[in-house]
């Protein structure tokens, strides 16, 4: 079986190849020649367009950065629509916002294409070794059909309900990530700044109610001002926008998100958007008055 | 060896009646006489005072509702320093101030008297069933001598530091799953308004980066709308008080904190006080327009 996979950035890559290295063939596009060309050494082939990927497979995997690229690549000139068969499947393995998937799915179906949103967690490290958590969002026959190849790619592909099921809740899993982590930013600066050793709070807490995986990872992190990524603040903070434009077009306001969206914002302005997600500690560093390096 | 033991609540008397089933005498007092009948039933003695519990023992336990109450117990009129000898131990156990906590000690300590404060964690069922995690500030040798007594109440004694990093360590306890709780409640909200299921959404997202100890004990409650306490949110509003004072004091700005605090007073204007902390999913109810039951 032929597989088309458009996107080959961080993500996409790694995936694209794991998919090669389980038998199946992959024609592949990016806008990046280098990228395709990586892929190909690694045995795809390379299609010219998103429209001509298209026009060669019955499945399309696409891993796009946001909501306007996706439109773009599915619904836009010499996109896959432009190049699709009826009865072609994307998967549309971005993260973007639950309503676009939605928009561009209902696009799709006026020409008999079908797409499932089935957004990842894990970042690139479980891209590489194929252990993705994937969320997936659509028609559950349509899902049962293709989910022998999602899990090529993950460790769990799981059924969210209707399209957009699966970036909703992708959503609301950063929206937990971002709090959980500024909570624990929050309460081990005051800690700090009280006096006390953050590593015998950590120790003392950490098997209680106020224990999370989140303080797992992130707190040694913290303690050890190591802010290498991980999931970098710049991919949380589109996380957390497309969560606050979905929660003001349903209705449901979401305000602990949107101060940790605020938060992060201050990291990228002071230039540290490429550091990971658990540098909000150098926010509370920062409004605290604590020497960079102590924070 | 007798021990005193003075605030005979919800959490101070299952307390008292442990250290008797472990064979202490115990000589107890209470604002409320019921209580101390209740203790006394079951094989203390009943002081007069404060100040006559202390006179009579070498060990004073105290188990109070927040700092004043404490100050009040230890330093007021007919209070412990008055019926104290030097060499008096004292180890409050209520969750308050932790700069309060270094005030009192500061004051026993002019007469001789030690203090150690020592907050607990698990409530009500884990205080009947002597399974408490109690935090502890103060001389680290101190601790150590009466650590076998803590364990007669407690699960677990962790050393978090000087005096005041018991409390200390609590607070942080409390804003971590504060916001904790928040998190799942904004995220859930957000989920229930887009149209996806909130336990699909549960199933697939609490074995990741997002899972916590919240997820698993609260999420549960918020889907089935029950808010039968477990923890309160009255008394979570003291604790997160307590936290934004320390703050202020030590320079360490709590913004998510001040939120979910206000969220909480929400609650308690709404007649919520009473209801389990997860009761926070009642606030997202209210600000996204969702019935009550619905939640």
């Amino acid at each position: 079986m032929k597989i088309g996979f458009i996107g080959l950035g961080i993500m996409g890559k790694p995936m694209a190849k794991n998919l090669l290295k389980a038998g199946y063939n992959v024609v592949c596009y990016s806008r990046t020649k280098k990228d395709i060309d990586d892929v190909v050494a690694a045995g795809a082939e390379a299609g010219t367009s998103s429209a001509d990927v298209a026009s060669q497979v019955d499945l399309v995997i696409t891993m796009l950065p946001n909501s306007p690229e996706v439109k773009s690549v599915v619904l836009g000139e010499g996109g896959i629509l432009e190049g699709a068969r009826e009865g072609l499947i994307i998967i549309d393995m971005s993260s973007i916002a639950p309503l676009a998937s939605q928009e561009i799915a209902a696009a799709c179906a006026l020409k008999g294409v079908r797409l499932l949103d089935a957004p990842v967690s894990g970042g690139e490290p479980k891209a590489i070794d194929a252990s993705l958590a994937i969320m997936v969002g659509g028609d559950l026959d349509l899902f049962e059909e293709v989910k022998d190849i999602l899990l090529v790619m993950g460790g769990s592909a799981v059924h969210c309900g209707p399209i957009g099921a699966g970036n909703t809740t992708k959503l609301a899993n950063q929206i937990i990530v971002a709090l959980n982590i500024a909570a624990v930013a929050e309460a081990f600066t005051l800690v700090r700044k009280a006096g006390v050793d953050p590593s015998l709070v950590f120790d003392a807490i950490k098997g209680g109610l106020a224990g999370s995986t989140v303080m797992n990872a992130k707190a040694p992190m913290m303690m050890d001002s190591n802010y290498k990524p991980g999931f970098k603040v710049d991919l949380h903070i589109k996380d957390l926008a497309n969560a606050l434009d979905t929660g003001h077009q349903v209705g449901s306001p979401l305000p602990l998100t949107a101060l940790a969206r605020e938060m992060m914002e201050t990291l990228h302005a002071d230039g540290y958007g490429g550091d990971d997600h658990s540098a909000l500690a150098r926010y509370y560093a920062k409004v605290s008055g604590t020497k960079i390096g102590e924070e």
